[in-house]
């Protein structure tokens, strides 16, 4: 769409800003999206980022491009910026989004840049919102909302839109509350005018509202969004009082990260794997998590060094450890995601764990017997002199692939129960535990069968 | 919270369609939201699902129920309904909606279905609808849009909205058309009302509407609606006219079916995996992608079994195997899934690609070497003797790690570029290479420093 800013403009934005181009600069910038500046800004280094972001003439669209940045990048700039420059930008914004600003500050500049905001409304509100964890309802909601009385008539409430004059975020729903400010239902603008005009709001409201408090988990509240095609969701308080809205696009928003940080968590990615950071500092940071699988390889080779005489004895065994260990892993891999999902969507809960794990058994023990056939008969006739070979190889991976399948369900569960994070058990963990079942299986079958 | 039907009252439908207790089930539907019912049903049979949706007396509400179910849940219940429940159903459905119950059937009975609706408004809708590729934003759209001319003043464009009778999408954005019936701007319901009434709506509009046309992938619908926080999108044909409009719920089903499926095709869960079927069923579907798995463990025994002489001679050096394998597959994997990220956001391009492989391969380098020292140290101490074996686990790590690093960036680049979809990418496919391509390192090491 011509709208979006190509890359061949985001390769613009960088030339200039390396050629220190102001003027040019803010020719292409005063026709672009805040959102597609600062598009092409998660791009750059963070000096280049901050260089752009200083040549904005306009700063209204610097606090817009600032507060349109990716969390890491918006906070790595906030830091780098003079509290001044911060103090105005962040009055140009609104209230939730000058949260997640000074949210993301040192302890000690927040203080500063709150202090600085002491007598401002904006500041007034930040501090409401830094009450709650940032990745609840009271952490992404907005602390207004558009709300009329029970009593009013249609005719009334659409007069009192039309004498506010801050800005609300994004109108679409109208909040009903009784007299003592109490949420009691809710209607949408359009209805308010498709309705004659003397109508009681009461009359047109729904009574089902749904709700959320400020402590809610943003997962469960993008949920309840996603669930009943909400535009926005009202975050009350124990007394049903309005807090703020938490409207469609921060959830769209939550719900993004969320699939990327599963998606990293899968593949053992740490957070603190991002672009901006040097090769060294990336490669230190990704290391992390692959000590798993270095711990997994030294007690890999320490089991199989505890076997040596079987395998001295008939080396062809070591080829089929990859076999039995890949085998296994996929199974529980599979198994594991299955579970966390179905935990996710609500589909497996204590009710039916138990079912749920035979299940997989199951699954797992007919894919483990229906492998092994093939494979023992591809062992016993490849390698066939000693058809013992195919059997071990067989029994294996029937053994190896069923443990597979009950860890993959139950290391899951057991993390939900312990009220650990059961995505958890989508990363190395899972994995890296069974590759370690399957050589235990594999030698000990080996020895059943084979002898010492 | 008190509105969401919770887990209790999902196992008590259950129960009561177990029971074939018609009345309370009506009762206990009848204080529930579609949304619910249709939640609880993604938990049972199809018999019981069948069952429970033909005991829904109020028909509005099945066809509510119907429509909100996920669409495996949705195409398997319409399969089983007679064609007279259908038509009834789908009659009282928004056109998108009926065109996703209508699309997801056989042709046989898709084409009877429309016969039937021949002379309906709904049957006229769904077959526009249907010519969409249902993962585009013509098959996510609604077809009507409220569009005003760009000479009528805020009260006629208001005037207009009241005299509508039928329902119109979530009506947020009001856009402007020119006379020709071109999309020429865009406004808000609230900035009607909020602006003098004798205003003309093209002094209100905005002129940088963000479209999309019917053909636009679903993945880029949702990033346009993600980047700009939109509430809906217009979609139009080549001459700016409107053909209907994408709404934001529509994007957050698209989203987390998204990721979704993204986390699935990581853990190697094929497609047909679901909840509903039996046990073999299941277990068939899932063998589907091991197969990848099996066919890698077999090469790698053969591979193994090429260099049985290394290893008759030195039964240390298959404890290793594992350990090379796991290290460069989990550096591969995460270089994999970074990079098919980078290609999903655009930080990743045709214009940067090289820079990126080689900024991997660096920090892949940089991992090799540091966990070939910390792991060559330990093999050479712990099985000391030869400390022959330190050096060539040290040495396979180093380039093993260096390779996995290379072939994760570029496979998913050349899948780009061959206009393959790159996720595939962080599958079982990189993972299976990249054991392979460990194993055939390792051994190449051990050779070429302990002779063959």
């Amino acid at each position: 769409m011509s709208e979006v800013l190509s890359h061949r403009t985001e390769a613009l934005l960088r030339r200039l800003v390396r050629r220190d181009a102001s003027t040019a600069l803010n020719k292409v910038v005063a026709r672009s999206r805040p959102e597609d500046v600062a598009a092409a800004m998660e791009h750059l280094t963070l000096a280049e980022m901050r260089r752009l972001h200083g040549m904005i003439a306009d700063r209204q669209l610097a606090a817009d491009v600032l507060a349109h940045l990716s969390d890491a990048s918006r906070d790595e700039l906030a830091r780098e910026l003079p509290t001044d420059v911060l103090r105005d930008l962040v009055d140009r914004m609104e209230p939730d989004d000058a949260t997640d600003v000074i949210g993301g500050l040192d302890q000690d500049r927040r203080d500063e840049l709150l202090e600085e905001l002491e007598d401002d409304p904006t500041g007034e509100e930040v501090r409401e919102l830094l009450t709650w964890p940032a990745d609840s309802a009271g952490g992404l909601m907005a602390p207004n909302a558009f709300m009329v009385p029970h009593d009013a008539t249609c005719s009334d409430a659409i007069a009192a839109l039309m004498a506010r004059h801050e800005r609300i975020e994004s109108i679409y729903y109208v909040y009903v509350v009784d007299a003592a400010r109490r949420l009691i239902g809710v209607t949408s603008l359009r209805s308010l005018l498709t309705t004659p005009p003397m109508t009681r709001v009461s009359d047109v409201m729904s009574r089902q509202v749904i709700t959320v408090g400020p402590r809610t988990d943003q997962e469960e509240v993008a949920r309840y969004v996603a669930r009943y095609d909400l535009f926005a969701i009202p975050v009350v308080d124990e007394g049903r009082r309005i807090l703020g809205v938490v409207t469609v696009d921060d959830v769209v928003d939550v719900i993004r990260e969320e699939a990327a940080e599963d998606m990293m968590r899968m593949a053992g990615v740490p957070d603190g794997a991002v672009d901006r950071v040097g090769v060294a500092t990336q490669a230190r940071n990704r290391s992390k998590w692959l000590f798993a699988a270095l711990a997994s390889g030294v007690l890999a080779a320490e089991l199989i060094s505890f076997y040596e005489t079987s395998i001295a004895r008939a080396a062809i065994l070591a080829g089929f450890i990859p076999m039995v260990m890949g085998v296994g892993g996929n199974v529980g891999i599979q198994t594991a995601t299955l579970t966390v999902r179905g935990l996710a969507t609500g589909a497996v809960d204590a009710s039916n764990a138990g079912r749920f794990v035979t299940r997989e058994v199951a699954i797992a023990c007919l894919l483990g017997v229906g492998f092994a056939s093939l494979l023992g008969m591809y062992a016993g006739l490849r390698f066939g002199d000693a058809s013992a070979v195919g059997v071990v190889v067989a029994l294996s991976i029937a053994v190896a692939v069923t443990l597979a399948g009950a860890v993959g369900a139950m290391i899951p569960l057991g993390f939900a129960r312990a009220g650990v994070d059961p995505a958890i058990a989508t990363g190395p963990f899972v994995t890296s535990s069974l590759d370690l079942l399957g050589i235990v299986v594999f030698f000990n079958v080996a020895r059943a069968l084979l002898g010492p």
